[in-house]
């Protein structure tokens, strides 16, 4: 998949393909209007123009090199729907789920991930870890758009995401409300397994290539690394997350 | 990223990317050649040639162009290495680098990964978790190829993979020489940090949308999960992986 850097606008969003259009349609979510290319009437698409005409959805046809310009994705298989822009959270929403939920809160901190795909599957693992939300950086990292939504298989509309100019003073918010801030480092001592990860928790994870910069690891209350036990000395940023989240779930939930 | 299909055959496989023709080159490994774009000389290129010069390794310059149509990944940054089709191994290596390095077995088997970023992390992982190899199909299964590799990080070059026609039959081979195979399923009551999985082990991944096969399941002598705590009920197949190999891990290594 060929994909266009979108970076920083507030774009209105878009989903692309059948399969995701048509999941889109059922969810029952706001759609603006769906693209369909002109003279495109396979099986399915017919079924995308039925179901929304059902549901009031305007429906715009373009020709195929219109369609090519608008699309975020080479294989849009004909069809883009326009939705609403992410609607991005604070970090006091994120802490407002903790209590909601009567929990220590449990909070993601993304040092600046910039692949989509890995973004995506962060959110994934977050959400089914029961984080209570992510804090992203507005610049030079990956912001949430339809691949990020196709990646966490959904799981960016059940996840509180704030979008911050400085991750440093995030997390100083975050000491402030009584979080402890565990981040990770190839050069420290502790096994992430061998740290006490229960109570209010924000997990900080780095950059892929550069993992976390210097200022904010000098703002972690502790930090912490996976063994190595190979010749390659780095996990994806996606499987580390993972490690680490669920050791703390683990910590948190086991009786 | 745009990647062509590339599946069964035994064609030349070739590694794209400065850093991964780079660790290619410091493995010793095979390499045919390593076609550079003509005229790209940044300071990454002209190590690269200058440590393959040093490995009196041809270097053929091509134009943009014709790179473009040898490249099987758009982000080749300008260094395509050619390198003899990737061996695979068999079960019986396997076993050896465990009694090499004097460990208990550790081995994957993988039931069915299909995306080749999913097989590429999950190598990158276990040769990072000490994995002594993993056993995938044949059929219905990405295979190694230069996206593997690359998304792998280099992993490929340090671990057995064996291919095999019937992973039952490699499972109950694997029993044979004394290990225990842990599944996964969601349907089992034991989380997979309450089993034991120390001693020699086999771990079965099962296929990304439809998990282990019913067969496969059954030949496992004991069948874990991941707690699921949010709205999404399953992980990305390397994340979850990455999860349950590094408890492994853990039980293995914690003095």
């Amino acid at each position: 998949m060929k994909e266009k850097r979108i970076e920083e606008k507030n774009f209105d969003d878009q989903v692309e393909g059948r399969n995701s259009v048509l999941e889109l349609l059922e969810s029952g979510k706001d759609i603006n209007k769906i693209y369909v290319t002109k003279g495109e009437k396979h099986g399915s698409i017919n079924k995308i123009i039925a179901k929304a005409k059902d549901k009031k959805v305007i429906i715009v046809e373009k020709d195929k090199r219109q369609m090519d310009q608008i699309a975020q994705n080479e294989n849009y298989q004909g069809v883009i729907a326009i939705v609403p822009p992410f609607e991005y959270a604070e970090i006091e929403d994120i802490l407002d789920v903790a209590k909601q939920r009567n929990e220590d809160a449990f909070v993601l901190i993304l040092d600046g991930i910039e692949d989509p795909h890995n973004l995506g599957s962060i959110i994934r693992t977050a959400e089914t870890a029961g984080v209570h939300g992510i804090i992203i950086p507005k610049r030079r990292a990956a912001g949430v758009n339809s691949t990020v939504n196709k990646v966490s298989a959904g799981a960016v509309e059940h996840m509180k995401i704030a979008r911050v100019t400085n991750i440093s003073d995030s997390i100083q918010k975050l000491k402030q409300e009584g979080l402890w801030i565990c981040g990770t480092d190839i050069a420290t001592d502790t096994y992430y397994y061998n740290q006490d990860l229960k109570g209010p928790l924000g997990i900080v994870i780095g950059n892929e290539g550069n993992g976390i910069s210097e200022k904010v690891k000098k703002n972690c209350d502790f930090l912490v690394k996976i063994p190595m036990l190979g010749k390659i000395t780095s996990l994806n940023a996606s499987v580390s997350t993972g490690i680490i989240v669920y050791e703390a779930v683990k910590q948190r939930i086991r009786k």
